[in-house]
């Protein structure tokens, strides 16, 4: 049976790695971060994520800021660490020195080099020796934009068997989907929406929060929405939603991290550098971020 | 500006064509399934869409069944018509030939053959035509599956700008699209749901009603999701909808137009043959839809 | 067994439909278009293919052209007529048309609205229907850029066990397939290149020719690259098409029919209009056109 | 301008990294690889390519493989190492320690985590920085399959202005493609079919070789495709390589490295295992293997 005493129900920031000019990871730059959200309810924080770029750090980058992190959040919030790899040998053992550092989850990409080889029973093999070996609970993590792979409702049902697997984070935004993975799934598992952008109508099927980058800049926003949901307000909530979707679209799929980073260094946060390949944003999109922030009242 | 007089908002069965045993047709079992949905409190109905089979029905005969369907409805019921071809003349010809049988409003897929050269300004030049010549409002249908054509919001705001369009049927369930549509077009522009597995999140972000294949055979249920939203029950619309999950599957992304014409044969409606290349469901597969109909209570 | 007298080794333009200034269809122009390509040894001609808008034509305009074109062409060239349609029996019927009307061989795209459902069953399915019923060999065309669809080797493998079908255009592009294809079906399957971009790596895999958009307008030097081949001249060949390629992709992928007819206008033929939503070519990309054109040695 | 005295004509067998029964790294096992494959007149090899499973490798397995493989390959063989990373500077790091090991070329996938934001701009940057700090020649990597990344002729002809770029190993077999990245490149600019499912269409439009799996199994075959082309002998050319298709899609695209890795074993090599999420092929189709082995000439 799945260990159920892990309410993940809450809003999360994945947040960013903040890099130095030189390019190295900014630890008292993320301290900062972590501090300013501390002053919100928020569930928890992810790191090692996509906002995290997780993908631009070593092992032993990686290593080093999961025990980092552990120390700079509050003890009732929760830490999730990205820890999927290509190699199901290197995803159990990033899990294992998560769990270690004091996370209390972790979030899962499917391996993807080899796309035309995941088939559900690989896939459904890989999340079963994570399940088996990892000392904390394993969230799903559907992200199709940057793997090329959309687990379907099937895939992760069968996955969702094993007792150590949590929940999803989903960043397809296929609503109809999570809406029948928690019918058929139950309570017991977790779906947290991917993005801002879709938060509002996970919520309406039976989501239970969301890992959003747009918390890192707008937390207030993204639990108002969470918070009028559980009084049943949902005009209320729909009108927060709707406002955030510019600003949303603006930090993740157009600007990607290098737009979350900006729109944290332009509100005195540490978003700091991007590592190449990805660039910082232009001066003159700088601009128009300015705007879209300003517009939505985050500015 | 727009004509703000037409409402639609509310639900919508997309109606197949039945076709007899020698493919024809089949006009009396049309009006049969008419009948059985004039019971219900529906807006009105689709005709000549994707469930319509139109692809499958030459000129004549699509005209021939526009001019039939009209007597066969209510008075208070809007008729919405099927009319996107290749070619933007073909196009508007046959949305004045339904507006002329009595339309209250086209739907009108993109043009999709040549879809590399879809450009934005390829598609605001079509439909900006077609809201020109057409005398009843034009409802934009983004259908990906079928089209390959995934109309953007940009696309679909630019064109929106013309007064003779009127709102989306979107087939799409990017429900953060729909979302953002409505922030950005507002209450004028009005969105409807393309499938019943989107319903509810639809609405959370301001749809106003849904054109659900399933509504041709539980029009109750998907009624019942408005009706709980209209009254803040969203709870109970989860219910619902949560329910009809399965179900909505089988008869449209499962096994298509044949699948909800078997469904409509197992609940002693009229869905008749479909027209090859579709092919009707399988002895075994029919089993199956019997018991997933009898597992949500339809059946 | 398949009927292997028709040999269809050679190079077909599939030839634009003029339309005139009021857009219908403009005979006189596409007659002077083909005594223009009588004047050289090509194997035959398509109409109603992708270039010829024939998902712009009413039915009425296909049959009507169909009947035009027959006597305008010499004696020992072949007609090759498109005649896929959305449902099995309109395709039978205009393949049966296109026999009357003196058509050689039909060219029969796959039906791809309701693309989910088009399984191999289906896809083999319809193509033996067509076979059954086409009194001429049907020649089968995948068109992914248009269609969604790519027939994979496995699935025309099962299509080309009947004997109504006599081969395959190509214009996907994935040489490697053909090859296959050519080894598993033998040299009474007869492969055509879709596209002068890989006329020469398809016969190097053992097509037998083309029809290729740019044999409209470079006629001459579309037939030195097979004759090349034929004299075992390799590298002569290559010369020709790589000299080939910016103006290839100039009237196919880049601009598209569009393009195509500019560049007929520009070299003194009649390419006339394109039907919307196509829309003709810019001044300035016509000048660009035009360039390279002349950079090309066509103009 | 660009280095041209690395002449890179000819074949290459994309090495697999063979793991023992405990999942490490079996360096005896390659040395006897690289010494079956040191009796054919290959070009040389590539290490940490995907048939290497690079991406299941920790860094330090990458950078002790590099070491051990120079002394193993005789001196006049080229040894091209695969050392695309997520980040530059981790892609530049690798591809130092390449060159130091003794590499003559490194071959370079694309990111392609982030891939909404490669842009063109974005990857000439991230190739312009290795190409910078690599001290030998860069090979670009276009895969499409595995990054979801299909770089087109405009954007590898902008990477390939600078001078330490030095052709193009392409698996995505878009033969039209690579004829105008021929043409608009020049003989300096050499490309590598990346699959023998196209080499002969390959070379027919200006490829000089191929980086191909199938080259560990049947090297002499391979390499006779190539001779026979430089003989001018492509009927004879074109016999050998449609013998080889079946063979090939089962050890690239059908069963990927385990199918390779199986094939070997059945040969008497030394494939060894793979590196879980990847699975062992099954008994059944290691039997259906065998027999197309035997079909093919080969086993």
């Amino acid at each position: 049976m799945r260990d159920s005493r892990l309410d993940l129900g809450g809003i999360y920031p994945p947040v960013p790695t903040p890099f130095d000019a030189k390019g190295a990871v900014d630890i008292p730059a993320l301290r900062s971060n972590l501090e300013f959200l501390s002053g919100y309810d928020l569930r928890g924080v992810v790191v090692l994520g996509s906002n995290g770029e997780a993908v631009h750090l070593t092992m032993d980058e990686r290593f080093a800021l999961l025990e980092s992190v552990r120390p700079l959040i509050p003890h009732d919030r929760l830490m999730i660490a990205g820890t999927g790899c290509s190699s199901t040998i290197q995803t159990i053992e990033l899990s294992q020195r998560a769990a270690d550092a004091g996370a209390d989850a972790v979030l899962v990409l499917p391996p993807h080099y080899y796309r035309s080889q995941m088939t559900d029973d690989v896939l459904v093999r890989h999340y079963h020796a994570v399940g088996d070996a990892c000392p904390v609970p394993v969230l799903l993590y559907n992200m199709p934009a940057c793997t090329g792979i959309d687990m379907s409702a099937d895939t992760i049902s069968a996955i969702a068997t094993h007792p150590g697997i949590c929940g999803l984070k989903d960043s397809g935004g296929n609503v109809a989907k999570l809406g029948s993975l928690a019918e058929r799934l139950g309570s017991e598992f977790q779906i947290l929406a991917g993005s801002a952008g879709f938060l509002l109508p996970a919520l309406s099927v039976g989501a239970v929060g969301g890992v959003l980058a747009l918390a890192n800049i707008a937390p207030a926003q993204c639990l108002s929405i969470l918070e009028h949901v559980g009084k049943n307000e949902w005009k209320a909530a729909r009108t927060v939603q709707t406002r955030l979707v510019d600003v949303n679209a603006a930090v993740t799929s157009r600007w990607g991290v290098a737009g979350l980073k900006a729109a944290m260094n332009l509100l005195g946060l540490h978003g700091g550098h991007v590592r190449a390949p990805l660039q910082a944003l232009s001066e003159s999109n700088t601009a128009r971020l300015a705007d879209i922030l300003t517009a939505s009242g985050i500015l």
